[in-house]
């Protein structure tokens, strides 16, 4: 819940002017997202989204973000789409800060995750994944294996001020996870961060994916785990089988799963698991005073990782071979 | 910045469907306003504000300001208007709090205050007081007098921390203003928060006024006085009479103003400054960790304050008689 610039009225003008979408009627700060700066305008020509990329996003990654997206909406993937200004730039500066124009989704977020949206993630994610074949740029994710070594030094002397004996759990497990992960499996593009936040419904039909600044070249599978960790569990912590097997079936009715893809997800899901559970931390324990969000809470991700640790094989999340 | 309550799915639905406004496309929480949970609603029929009342706003007084939007814009101010659900009713219920949906206005408030914006919230001002005239109903102001000796109290002990000798500053001027502060000044409704974010322009043209949710009955020229305050002060502390004099006189030329209205033109704006110093002390000095909103500065208010105390008359903000 964030907007950590703001824009003046001239500076929004001059902007808007480069594009082909109207004169500006209102641009209202979006009380959602905490890595960027978003806004809902609305011009002449309807409603876009205006975000200004604050410093949490590397400038380097937004030629991307920007034309995957792009890709993705030509691919038919319902996401947002860049506007080109005049000049073709997609990519513009505002406020000093790199800043893009998207088209504007329809539909709202759910909160309250029933099967149906399990159904309807794992169908979108795989055809986001066919779609991002043809795309030809790669980047990889630095929040992988590499990624969590760093972030667990940067907390292992103060993890014990969430939990005694975290900063040895998460050491072990780290060390499980580089010796195992694997090495060949199905690799493209993925979301990597597709939480219900960032997924649209319209009355139970979804209808768009947000939010691709986590997206990167990386194991397909990894995508489905992170999915299977961010939409079938429930508020008590229970691993909720039925939307795990939607999710996962409505995947392989559009993307078939190799075996080794299929037996590597519950060793996806503790890494998956792991990766969330490790930036949680390490926000929580870099709060900073008079901040603008809330932290979120690292232990449902601690306590999501224990239960995949705890779990036989693929068919405790109600998948079939 | 602030949305202090999610709204489930389902509830949004249910609720959208008590008004003939269409099927609900977007929801997005605003990240502006202190007091309520602001959500720009998008529908088949165009964009729409729903507003959620948290706990500062009264209950009580929550049919006043409703009535008094709708009683305005049937009058001609551009303002909110309350929409009313089949059964006729705006007031509603959501998520446990009162809530209502109110219309879009296009316009954006402005970052940068300049001349222009000055004359035409002078215009809006008088236009507004005069439509309140044939408004039925009265709401006393609780924060007047009573109330800054209320908070007064509650902030003394602590005053201190703000800056040193501020208790004693603070209690000699609440003092003087009892015993000064008029008693028969033109009374009617007045708006009471009428600050840049709370007014809305398109090209320097002012396209509506919002947050009603301090209006009460009150002094008409106490109203001016806050906007003197809120808009008539440089970034650097200086007070730009060029501004006043429009603001004044884009007033006057709609409502005259009384002798006596002017001549007190300066104690309301002690008055109205203190207001503002005491609400901020108040909330600096109790300032909760993990808060949404940061706290605003009240040593501004302090400077404005101790501007209008040094002044000889009206004359200093630049108005004839």
């Amino acid at each position: 819940m964030a907007v950590y610039t703001e824009i003046g009225d001239d500076e929004l003008r001059d902007f808007a002017a480069l594009y082909d979408i109207g004169e500006v009627l209102s641009c209202k700060g979006i009380a959602e997202g905490v890595e960027n700066s978003n806004f809902l305008l609305t011009t002449a020509r309807g409603n876009f989204i205006l975000t200004l990329y604050e410093k949490r996003v590397a400038r380097a990654d937004l030629p991307f973000f920007i034309a995957l997206m792009d890709h993705l909406a030509h691919q038919g993937v319902a996401c947002p789409t860049p506007v080109r200004a005049r000049d073709g730039e997609a990519l513009r500066e505002l406020c000093g800060r790199p800043a893009a124009i998207v088209t504007f989704l329809n539909g709202m977020w759910p909160r309250r995750i029933d099967a149906s949206h399990c159904a309807g993630i794992g169908g979108a994610l795989a055809r986001l994944h066919l779609a991002g074949r043809s795309f030809a740029m790669v980047r990889p994710n630095d929040l992988g294996p590499a990624g969590w070594r760093r972030l667990y030094e940067a907390c292992r002397e103060r993890a014990g001020e969430l939990q005694p004996h975290l900063a040895a759990e998460l050491g072990d497990e780290l060390a499980f996870l580089e010796a195992a992960w694997p090495r060949d499996l199905p690799t493209g593009i993925i979301h990597a961060d597709l939480f219900p936040d960032n997924v649209f419904f319209r009355d139970h039909e979804l209808s768009g994916l947000i939010d691709f600044y986590f997206a990167c070249t990386d194991f397909l599978a990894y995508d489905i785990a992170i999915c299977l960790n961010a939409w079938c569990f429930e508020p008590d912590g229970s691993f909720n089988v039925t939307k795990a097997r939607l999710l996962v079936g409505h995947y392989r009715a559009a993307r078939p799963l190799d075996p080794a893809e299929l037996a590597l997800l519950p060793l996806l899901a503790r890494g998956s698991a792991l990766r969330f559970l490790l930036t949680r931390l390490y926000d929580w324990l870099n709060q900073t005073a008079g901040a603008l969000v809330r932290p979120k809470d690292p232990t449902e991700y601690l306590k999501k990782l224990r239960f995949h640790r705890g779990i036989a094989g693929p068919s405790a999340y109600g998948i079939d071979d």
